[in-house]
């Protein structure tokens, strides 16, 4: 559907109707109220407003939300005229409408001027489009109040944002709310600091998550699974500084698209500039640069976890999914031309089985390619073989993809994945991209069979892309009941006296031989032991709380049958104790 | 032996006799020269000296040194005598020496003025101690030519500096050449570069060693290592940013100290101010406080390995010796004042393992405490326990060490390790710290068993110090001969000719399936095959260029016969077939 299709739909009316509904509601309980601006949106509407010395909060959601359904009951026309630009002048000035002066006063003079009259009780600039009666909106709900800078700049007034969802039936708008309700439960903030996974220190500051002992053993097992995967398709670590002289991005050609936004690192020593990397291509290309290389080691492929800095603004930042240390699971293959489709269906296949394992096989691709404009770098011709390449790897691989032309980098076509989650939202995640400005840029080279000089290609992958927003996905994903592999604490053993002590040992002894193999190898277990003086119950509802995947229950009657009473997510069972071992590989 | 005593040694005063010596020779060969300083140091003595627009290198040190054998035959006498301050300026000024000018200049006015005779050939401002006779000295040998800034001011002028060595005997001296030489062949940024293992960039910058796939695996092998061992004595793992803001060394102290050494980090999208870690301990501090902590989960243990910066002058910057990128294996330990014993042995057993481990088990601790001064903070009763707990441990782990009262840091007493390598250089390895100070300034606290708030000991540990300074040493030590386990390249197969591909097949079964568990748990082996069609004779080369530990090498009669020849630095064996597993874990 393209923009303008979608502005047009039924819902996407309805939802811009409502908000200028919103707006007249609020008008007549707050006549002092001064308006922004009021579009639709993907799940509803919002309109930016000053109130003035007045706060409104979420607890005046419903006030204003009653007095919506009472114009909406009236059933009133929505209807649009035309206006001279004085009249729209004049009408601001007498409503005292300073924002929307100032949106008139930067209309293009060749810009026809509307307004809608939502019946005779509200006017409003507006272009539209929207329903021909407030009859025809649907269901809605008044849901968020939030903070929002006039024209999203900083040094503007702030507003105040009324958000409103609304949908064409109410089982969508109850599905929606329902899910809503299940993102809250799971919001990755609130079971990070639940589940003792990450904190913020207002003394480090703002998008810098420090991870305690088990969320990084969440991002390590994650990290090294995915590490592997690419270790058996052939990649080799390597390891570069976070910081860079900016040569290295006057080379590459990145200062001088991106330059004002790198934080820039100063020597008080002697002045010495750096900038912190954003990225990892232009270290990477500097190991293959290091020596000469033949055709025979290509192509060479590179990995490294490794953390980037990117100058995120402070009121975008919330939990992990968008930090200022955004550590990448990045890769890059420098490969010949010819080899792109076999490097492509490599990590095209890295890609569905790590998904695949965290339980989110639903992916969906979208292969961008390059247009007639003339902003893309590189051959033609090497585009549209590459182009062609990326194709074949999507069909060869079953993918469900899509392409968008003109979607592509300057630098050249990729492949971006988006995977669903186990409440249906979409994220989107893991990238492939070719690359042929940066090879050209830094000279990169090869001796062929022929003995003559050939340059690569180079392919920038993250699996995982950023370890932290992949992490806010996961959380969110499971819940928190992390799959038995990568939990923190995969097992906790509780005590129901201290008579079982000795029994609990040999237990532990069976647990410390415990390693899985899939589908991380070398995972040894991690567990702990409770056995405090409180009672059962406690002990079993702490356990809980930090979702433990398998708790294991010992009392004086397991020790005399040789079983552990084993208590998972959604069953409890029991288990002999010499099958124990065996049994945990199993989860 | 005290700094005076040292100057005043036979070998001391022989050395800065040679510099006078030197620069008498220097003088009759280029008149034009003008003098700086000209001191005894460790191995012999140097003189900066501006040699105006002519060019000095090391080929015309023969010459020098010739000259320099002439006038010690003379046997003259080093004649002391002192002269007023006008006298001193003459004598600069007739000789055209602006150098020694400036130093006379400089000399507080209540300063006696001397110079030292050479027989009649030369005259030099000098406090000495000098022999009395250039008979008296001993052997030497001018070996290297380098720039030095004047005053070691980058600002001034670049002088050249003669380096010579001398020593009481001839016997030392050559012991020291030897010495000299082994090092140069082992120094670590010729193998470095040799074995491929790391790389600078002009364009990434000094001191920010770029870590090329075979280097990775060494200090991912190292790294782990040393991680598997504190994970063994209860330590776990966190990860924090690599940026703060400077609130967080306000707090520490670090800032009033250390603040103008930071690396300052600016943001250009909104002018916020942070600074590059160049320690880990607040962040980790930050971890501990960011929940209630009670007595029964102390102590409490944190370990990662993480890459701090830190503002060397590029003078000083070197291969892996000295970098703005340093790795620390870094661990922090957050326990009761009665628990400082525990964790010390703790610790020093950790450090004993891995130093025994990679074959650097000669270990020599210092024990620093503080003295009577008043610089050190917190509370004197807890230094003196703390002190005597320290004491103990080194006691009770029977290891090497010495007392050294006013070296404590400010914060808390502390071990220092010192470790000698193959070829007898000692070098400061690990240490252990303890902190009174951190704890109190970030009001870190946990409920005891009374339910009141008590105050936790912090203390510092690395135990490979930096990873790349560890690495210069390890690579040094071992002359890039690595042990079997950490070689980056352990196995390579080489074919003899193209019969024997089937062979080689079943061989690489069985080397994926070889596992490691010494001292490294689930190391798996790394291994490639050179199947060229270069001669055996080429590819043996190439292997033993590359210090590979193992090289199988594969013609058809061992196929016949069902072995394998196996290349080892010291020896060749052959191996059945079916004990190739067993075999290599045993290397």
């Amino acid at each position: 559907m393209s923009k303008e299709e979608n502005e047009n739909s039924l819902v996407m009316r309805m939802r811009h109707t409502l908000s200028h509904v919103m707006a007249a509601a609020v008008r007549e309980l707050y006549p002092e109220a001064k308006f922004g601006i009021g579009p639709a949106i993907d799940t509803g509407f919002y309109y930016d407003i000053d109130f003035g010395t007045t706060k409104v909060t979420e607890t005046d959601l419903a006030r204003i939300e009653k007095k919506m359904r009472g114009i909406v009951a009236r059933k009133l026309p929505m209807t649009y005229r035309e206006v001279s630009r004085e009249e729209a002048m004049n009408w601001a000035i007498e409503e005292k409408q300073d924002l929307k002066k100032e949106l008139i006063e930067e209309l293009p003079e060749s810009e026809t001027i509307s307004f809608y009259d939502l019946g005779d009780i509200f006017s409003d600039l507006c272009k539209g489009p929207h329903v021909e009666n407030t009859s025809e909106c649907g269901p809605f709900k008044l849901i968020r109040v939030a903070g929002a800078y006039w024209r999203g700049d900083e040094k503007r007034q702030m507003l105040t944002r009324l958000y409103g969802v609304a949908f064409e039936t109410q089982e969508e708008l109850d599905e929606y709310l329902k899910r809503q309700e299940e993102a809250k439960a799971r919001d990755h903030r609130k079971l990070g600091k639940e589940l003792d996974l990450f904190c913020f220190s207002d003394l480090v500051g703002a998008g810098l998550p420090l991870f305690s002992p088990r969320g990084t053993v969440l991002r390590d097992v994650l990290a090294n699974y995915s590490l592997s995967l690419r270790k058996k398709a052939g990649f080799e670590r390597v390891w570069t500084p976070h910081i860079t002289k900016t040569d290295l991005y006057k080379t590459s050609g990145h200062f001088a698209k991106f330059g004002d936004e790198l934080f820039m690192v100063r020597s008080q020593v002697n002045g010495d500039e750096f900038a912190l990397k954003p990225m990892n291509c232009p270290h990477h290309a500097q190991i293959f640069a290091s020596r000469p290389r033949t055709y025979r080691e290509m192509p060479v492929r590179y990995m490294e976890p490794t953390t980037d800095y990117r100058d995120e603004k402070t009121g975008e930042l919330g939990g992990l999914s968008r930090v200022r240390s955004l550590t990448q699971d990045d890769s890059h293959v420098f490969c010949r031309t010819t080899q792109i489709k076999d490097e492509i269906q490599r990590l095209v296949g890295i890609v569905r089985e790590l998904y695949s394992t965290v339980g989110m096989s639903k992916l969906r691709a979208r292969l961008s390619y390059r247009s007639d404009e003339d902003k893309y770098l590189g051959d033609k011709a090497l585009w549209e073989m590459a182009q062609k390449q990326i194709k074949q790897a999507a069909i060869d691989n079953d993918l469900e993809y899509f392409e968008a032309e003109g979607e592509a980098a300057f630098y050249g076509p990729k492949i971006d994945f988006m995977a669903e989650d186990a409440i249906g939202r979409e994220h989107q995640v893991a990238t492939i991209q070719l690359d042929f400005v940066q090879p050209e840029r830094f000279g990169l080279e090869f001796t062929n069979e022929k003995g003559e000089k050939e340059r690569p290609v180079m392919v920038h992958h993250a699996t995982l892309g950023s370890i932290e927003r992949f992490m806010s996905v996961f959380i969110e994903h499971t819940g928190g009941w992390f799959p038995f592999w990568a939990a923190p604490e995969q097992v906790r053993i509780l005590t129901v006296n201290d008579q079982v002590s000795e029994y609990v040992d040999k237990i532990k002894e069976v647990l410390d031989d415990v390693v899985l193999e899939k589908p991380l190898k070398f995972n040894e277990l991690r567990y702990t032991v409770d056995a405090s003086d409180d009672s059962l119950g406690k002990k079993i509802r702490r356990a809980t709380e930090m979702k433990i995947p398998a708790v294991l229950i010992v009392g004086p009657k397991d020790v005399e049958v040789n079983e552990v009473s084993v208590r998972l997510k959604d069953k409890e069972e029991k288990v002999k104790f010499d099958k124990l071992g065996e049994y945990l590989k199993t989860l």
